[in-house]
């Protein structure tokens, strides 16, 4: 047996409590290895009436079996070991490692704990994550509700650079929420729309205001009250790692220097604060000369500055907006920018102050790798599932993944966090950062389509970039922000059929929503399974040369390509129920 | 290369901030299996500069071997992998998992993130605790200061029941208090001192008033003052897990039911409480019917109704005393009761009010087990240190350990958690909770010398029971509570002079103190091996049936056994310096 690979760590993602009277008892054992886990397990001062319980493994990775166990706890204090067999041997794994017999004499040494299960501890996400389906506009690009407010717009359809400006704003939203009804999303995710210089938004400069090339604080208001009568929540976009140049407090300190009452809400070394001009910011042809740079910025962008949230005064002034624009607005969530970068200590307080205010709110990390520690219930329900839309690209775009590595991939991530956790993620396959899919893909759409497929049925939120469904193309930053086509002529039809579709078949089923799941192959064949009560789901991803018969007994909900002679063909998927 | 046996974690044990301009990057591979760890580590957005480092193997335990490497941060937003050679093979680490190459086109997707080093998330514990040498004290035992308080005294010397009571006090800490200074110990751990029924005062009944068997605000306050002016620190019990049965508002409870407005202070599950005799409850001799209990309490005690600290207004009140004596007294630190059952939420609030007070003031948790998930910086300093407990004991009294399995064990734990948390720790041989040291080793001194050697040599805060210094022996509770035996004939002078030798050692040496530690064995003898600048402190345990030679060039400081023609007796220890 491969002791070194077991693993297993009480109140950690291997042991934790789903709700305030069941733990979910994890362990992991290296693949193909081991036959048979069972959990001991007791309360603590009743050690001797302690049981038995065999796991189930539930899912394999590329190196690894995970075998799981659901407990109800009827008492807390609990106490629990393991027992792990391969053919020919079994070992007890406990706290101090592995023995061949439990010490039950020294139990209270030797046992695995969860101490207990405390109400504020456990990670509540909100009902609604199950449901949601969402889709990301990016403001300035999206819908221009508003002609003429700014001279200089770009004609609408050219290809944006990074400084073009289009008009996009929160009434063109507004005009196209029958648009975004009909498609089926109920969930809108917003970049930035406070004032701001840039075409992005990403560096406020008045966090109070709704910048007015995008519209007003009404607009907002009604904008979200007519999505909420659609059935459709919002989330906005949270810019708290840093601002604008031309925030005001940073202007005091540009003026005042070390004088100025606002010098703390910065990290500043020295004054007076070196100035780049606008020219130098923003020529992208050539990297900045930052080696005279005396104040923390975000990347190397010297008209961000970062901002210092340990400082009481800053970090008060935004839990107040936070708390200002849920309740003037009515949100449904945050999306935190660059989350990553700002101390665990603001999110937990960003958390205290957001779940109190209204716990249904969705808060919504922007971190592109595992994040386990930003994701154990203190500070955000979810994140943006990057190492997601990693898989997807390199199993579809790059091909260089296999139907096993993905479905390594994908079950592996559901290990990495809670349950809970993994529900609330933002499973996307491109966004404002990134390449968008369909370009990624060589524009073939058969990818996107069977690419789809696996975020609509996997667990987590599915989110779709705007025009993706119509099929937009673009390569990376800015190109990926190209405007919208409002010409229907000019759509990809089959796409934006399929996807609705996807979206109604997602929205429909509850084994989609709530079920358990299951990610295995057969023969090279990719199968993504998920139950809930007597609903069943299967997805099937074909990836092979060859056709493959049908499931018997399944009906087929969806297909991204017809099924020829009762077979599946090759390259292909489709998505079966019972 | 046994690959599943690798392990990192960013932002974990495996990756945290020393400081505010270090990370401490370790990694885990199979014991003996490779030969050479490269870290490749870069800022994010400059990654082509990226530089690789080679890591430095500091410790190996049961079944793995740990590289480690101290990076000094110039800029955050890090990004980093791993080159893993054994002899015939390197493989790349990163958080996709394991390749030949690394993907540097899309590295963003690939690399493990050390995002960010904020200030407030580095776990800073006080400087002090590396010079703490604690003393443990069961307040009702140690010394009777005020003659006759209470009728009712057994005579001191008695052996004790869970019931009787001695009259030790705080005047009479406060009269030995230059006995503990020439001892040499500078710090004191004392048991509650708070209102409470019972001799062991883990029942507070009330939080605010000094227990008048113990004495009364005063005698504290002149207690802390004076042990400050002799250079000790003062560390109270606090109990927030759980109260007395007669805590004045569970009282408030019990007479006005679900009509009390402190009905929420508890957890009660229906109305009236049920209530137990106190002949009932006080009946060791046959287990409670609990079958019928309503309200929850402490393990299997209905006169400890555990606290609802996720009740604002209790949760205040506690925290408002909790700053309450350490503005009254001067307080150095908080031990706290049962603190892996109550919630992590409340433990993060306070530390905030604690730290916020006074930030040298130490959090030292009783967690029983690998309390890594409360040892992240945003709860406890360190916790009692029993997995060393369990390690001595079944290493010295147990004689099931080798030199190999103590060495492992001893090196693990250090893997478990970051530096600092390492070096708040409370190691103890024995507690008001164990049986005494002594006891276990069935009265060998030389083996609680042996023990002592151990524990002032590693790192972490040693702590001496009181009574361990002169012999006192005594099997679980309530016999390890015995009365301090002040008769100086009938000490144990070799025992008392030994431990005073090491005392001033550990105080003496900043080796022990602040020093990286290396643990090893060589022909089945055990070394600990600490080094801080230039000075060098070796301790050797030959737990084997030989003498051995001496190191050569060393000095030895101490030892358990005379040498004998220059060589270490068998079953012996002793520490050397250079």
């Amino acid at each position: 047996m491969n002791l070194q690979a077991i693993c297993h760590r009480p109140k950690s993602n291997y042991a934790y409590a789903i709700c305030d009277n069941t733990i979910l008892i994890r362990i992991r054992t290296a693949k193909g290895d081991c036959k048979r886990v069972r959990l001991v397990i007791g309360v603590k001062h009743k050690w001797a009436d302690k049981e038995t319980y065999d796991m189930e493994k539930t899912a394999s990775d590329h190196l690894f079996d995970y075998y799981q166990f659901s407990y109800q706890v009827r008492e807390s204090q609990l106490g629990y070991y393991f027992l792990i067999s391969d053919d020919t041997t079994t070992v007890v794994y406990s706290e101090s490692g592995f023995s061949q017999k439990f010490d039950d004499e020294n139990a209270y040494f030797h046992y695995f704990q969860y101490p207990y299960i405390n109400e504020p501890d456990v990670h509540k996400v909100p009902e609604w994550v199950h449901k949601a389906v969402f889709y990301q506009i990016f403001v300035d690009r999206f819908a221009r509700g508003n002609d003429g407010f700014q001279a200089d717009l770009r004609p609408w359809g050219e290809l944006p650079d990074p400084h073009s400006f289009y008009g996009g704003d929160l009434k063109g939203i507004l005009d196209k929420l029958d648009y975004l009804c009909d498609l089926g999303i109920n969930a809108l995710y917003l970049t930035p729309i406070f004032k701001s210089p840039s075409n992005h938004k990403y560096d406020t400069c008045d966090y109070r205001e709704v910048d007015p090339m995008f519209g007003d604080k009404e607009t907002l208001v009604r904008l979200v009250c007519e999505a909420h009568k659609r059935g459709m929540r919002v989330v906005l976009d949270g810019v708290f790692n840093h601002c604008s140049w031309y925030l005001p407090q940073f202007q005091d300190v540009l003026r005042n220097g070390d004088k100025s009452k606002y010098k703390d809400w910065f990290y500043i070394e020295s004054f007076p604060i070196t100035r780049y001009s606008e020219k130098e910011v923003n020529d992208y042809s050539r990297p900045l000369d930052l080696s005279n740079l005396n104040y923390k910025v975000f990347a190397t962008s010297p008209n961000m500055p970062k901002l210092n949230t340990e400082n009481r005064e800053i970090r008060q002034y935004l839990l107040d907006t936070v708390v200002y624009w849920m309740r003037e607005a009515d949100l449904d969530g945050w999306r935190l920018d660059v989350s990553d970068e700002v101390s665990h200590d603001f999110w937990r307080e960003f958390r205290k102050v957001v779940k109190q205010e209204n716990p249904d709110t969705l808060i919504l990390g922007e971190n592109w790798h595992n994040a386990y520690p930003w994701l154990i219930g203190d500070q955000f329900d979810g994140v943006m599932n990057y190492p997601f839309t990693k898989s997807a690209i390199e199993t579809f775009a790059m091909e260089r993944k296999n139907a096993a590595d993905l479905a390594a991939d994908l079950s592996g991530y559901l290990m990495q966090n809670t349950w809970q956790a993994q529900n609330a993620m933002l499973n996307l396959l491109d966004s404002h950062d990134t390449m968008r899919f369909l370009t990624w893909c060589d524009y073939d759409e058969e990818k996107l389509k069977m690419a789809w497929m696996l975020m609509f049925t996997y667990v987590g939120m599915p989110c779709i970039y705007y025009g993706d469904e119509i099929g937009m193309s673009g390569k990376g930053d800015p190109d990926c922000r190209r405007t919208f086509e409002w010409d229907e002529n000019k759509w990809n039809l089959d796409l934006h059929e399929f996807v609705k579709d996807l979206i109604h078949i997602r929205k429909k089923r509850k084994s989609l929503q709530y079920g358990g799941i299951k990610i295995y192959t057969e023969d090279e064949v990719f199968y993504l399974y998920r139950e809930h009560r007597e609903e069943k789901t299967l997805m099937v991803l074909n990836l092979t040369q060859k056709t493959i018969a049908l499931e018997r007994g399944w009906k087929c909900a969806l297909t991204t390509r017809k099924f020829e002679d009762g077979n599946m063909n090759s390259t292909s998927s489709a998505i079966f129920y019972l």
